[in-house]
């Protein structure tokens, strides 16, 4: 299928490359060319969403996408599929949250709230308190415990709306709602709410992970999100209305760790089986929608890389492996334990990708890594353009990959068009209609793409001597 | 207002580029954070699409989006703001249309179907007759009359997925809605049925322009759009059922020409006011869906580039003209009107660049301009790059700007990631939940930032000597 794929599209092509680069252009070709005709991607997108649903760490729907993950990988017929232990947090939602806007007493307005990933619940009638807004953690100290003691605070800094890369608008606000609580109570609040890591003005409330530290649990205090329409609508009455009060109930519990696992698939390299070239995504998702951006996107693409590799006959030189990692959102366990594992074993990760942004149009690559070997990668640049690939930048790379950093090796995550992600993270919205199959298919043959340049290549620097 | 965004940006500005350029840098960053921070265009679009709808040609809708923009363009305190008159068709599409495929008596599947743009009506009782499926015109000629004589011709061809543009594989199959019926009349067939032009398997049929060229009134024949999914179970019956039965029943009808109206605004240069530089859409939409992305996008983020130069205080140098085109869709009468209204006034547009291609996530421009002129476009490459904006090519502009190619000037196109344009495009979910709003302010944005570079620095061949 390969060699009539090759010669249709030496044909078609109409790119003007180098003659050392021919074999890379209709490989890279083959490569877009299946995905987009032949994928199974979008499928697999449906059954995750569809079938399993929202796939919380630690839940029966998490569990239930460990099985199908490990049966599809076996389908594809790779060297090997293993699953690999874990434990993870487990932490509960509990019946729907409930949430109201008091005015004056019997005027009030329901508001659309989810809790916090890892926070306490309130008491079981709810938290009634009066609320303090402010913007940062700054304004807590301004403020003292005179003003803020036997409140709730509402934490209201939105996304800034200016920044390119919505990803920087989540990173410059994303600390309210992962601290907020633990510097809140030093100074007396009884409950935090956050205005909801949103760029658009809607009704979802985004849940998320939040933490408590070292607090001893005596002293936790909950937390949740409501929408950015309660929040302007909110931080609006309460110019008119200082002393209103919020109320808000959420049963969320956290229980002992449980055992689950990541599911490995790999084919095993013909020539360098020892330089491991690793592609992934993380299974778990938030529990109020259907983890289908974040990240089913992420997983479905992931194994799709292995699946063309088979699809096209291809024989790698080196080792090549999927990774669904478990619980990146509320713990990174799997991440760590990977990683671990990997270092225990004492293998050489040369080259690791996540694709952990959304099901969107593939726009390039994030690389961590030596200017050397980004190097080479900048030399393949050209490889992409038909394919609308664009942006090859160094920081960053993806949460679940980051503990294989090396010395020597390079990490790097798929960088989709952002403009939408975070209409869809953590909320009700991330479903499988926000996704689309196109998009989601050229992610797919974009990661296949530079795996298959880092199979073929490998990196500069040679095998690398240090692994962990 | 502008100088304090200056200075603001003059901090925060992380791009390295050379001195003469700082100012520009400087500009497109005000631009566009003007335009994510304080635009108007998403607001536009929701009145346009929500509040008058669809706008086909000779429609009270149309006119009421005549009304509407000339208003709203008066609202800015632009030099000028006019109507021009156009007479463009009318054709009215009547009462929803039926179809059914019937596989013996008593045994009917409905099918999801839409009249094409322009075609004749069936009869009242609808059309009923045998199918034939070809993929393209020459099957029509193998066939013959024999075959296809008294039948009901099925074109199913589909639009080629593994295309990275999608308006590349539009082209690719859209002369069988456009040209489809009048082809197939010549072989003695009664009607005419086209896949819709969609890359996604769903159920909404696509409308869209067809003609009959000079084909005498009474050998026209009726043509319609069947959705994907509707296509393919019509072909795998016919598989199984050769002779299987398509009825549809469609009342439209075209009217005289009516009177109707480009809707222009221009702020006047205060050095070169002869040299125009026209940024534009068009008005007028299909009836089926609210024209959102086509080409209500457009319309707002033409008008949002004299907004925003208003907004920043900017004074152009040249004249400076947002259009609004009528009747792209279904006879152009409005872009070629506007050309010979100015050729026969002497005006000289040394740049002239349409936004048609959707509300999606800009990705750059196509020009159509000699070399020389596109030097200087690839010389402005690097200050787009902070945006993301990295697609200049040759190759196309827009439709309604087409008329006004002189061997000197510029003409160019927006190109916003297409994936999902034909998921859209003529159909009923051509509606303001599809379009995002950052999408379509960083279109916006996109556009004023070319337009500003083209008032700062004209042509490099000076002022054009044949504007016609």
């Amino acid at each position: 299928m390969l060699k009539n794929l090759m010669s249709y599209f030496f044909v078609l092509s109409s790119v003007i490359l180098p003659a050392q680069n021919i074999s890379d252009s209709l490989m890279l070709s083959s490569i877009y060319k299946t995905s987009l005709l032949n994928g199974k991607a979008y499928d697999w997108l449906d059954y995750m969403t569809n079938q399993i649903g929202g796939r919380l760490s630690g839940s029966l729907n998490a569990e239930r996408s460990v099985q199908w993950a490990k049966e599809e990988l076996e389908d594809l017929e790779l060297d090997k599929v293993w699953l690999q232990p874990v434990l993870v947090p487990k932490w509960v939602r509990g019946p729907k949250e409930f949430a109201l806007i008091e005015t004056e007493p019997g005027v009030t307005f329901n508001v659309p709230i989810t809790a916090l990933g890892g926070s306490v619940a309130t008491p079981s009638v709810g938290l009634k308190a009066e609320v303090i807004e402010v913007q940062n953690f700054e304004e807590l100290a301004v403020l003292g415990r005179e003003n803020i003691d036997g409140k709730i605070v509402f934490f209201n800094r939105p996304m800034q709306a200016d920044l390119i890369s919505t990803f920087s608008a989540y990173g410059g606000c994303v600390n309210q709602r992962y601290d907020g609580a633990r510097e809140a109570s030093r100074y007396g609040a009884i409950g935090v709410i956050v205005r909801s890591m949103n760029l658009r003005m809607d009704d979802y409330p985004h849940t998320g992970a939040m933490s408590y530290g070292d607090q001893p649990v005596s002293q936790r205090i909950p937390a949740a999100a409501i929408s950015t329409n309660a929040a302007e609508k909110l931080s609006n009455l309460l110019k008119i209305a200082p002393k209103l009060k919020f109320l808000f109930r959420q049963q969320c519990k956290q229980y002992e760790d449980v055992l689950s696992y990541n599911v490995i698939g790999e084919i095993t390299g013909s020539e360098y089986p020892d330089e491991i070239i690793l592609v992934g995504g993380h299974l778990d998702s938030w529990d109020i929608g259907d983890g289908a951006h974040d990240d089913g996107a992420g997983c479905v693409q992931s194994m799709e890389v292995l699946r063309l590799f088979k699809l096209l006959d291809y024989k790698p030189k080196r080792t090549l492996r999927v990774v669904l990692f478990m619980n990146e959102e509320n713990g990174l366990r799997g991440g760590r334990k990977y990683a671990e594992v990997a270092t225990s074993k004492g293998e050489t990760h040369i080259f690791a990708l996540e694709s952990d942004a959304g099901g969107f149009s593939p726009r390039g690559f994030n690389f961590d890594t030596s200017d050397h070997e980004f190097a080479q990668v900048k030399s393949w640049k050209n490889l992409f353009k038909p394919y609308l690939i664009h942006y090859f930048e160094k920081g960053g790379s993806g949460a679940d990959v980051g503990p294989l950093k090396t010395k020597t090796n390079v990490l790097a995550g798929l960088r989709p068009d952002s403009q939408r992600y975070f209409d869809h993270h953590h909320a009700a919205t991330d479903t499988f209609e926000a996704v689309n199959k196109r998009e989601l298919e050229l992610g797919a043959a974009t990661l296949t793409s530079l795996i298959y340049l880092y199979d073929n290549y490998g990196l500069v620097g040679g095998t690398p001597i240090d692994s962990q």
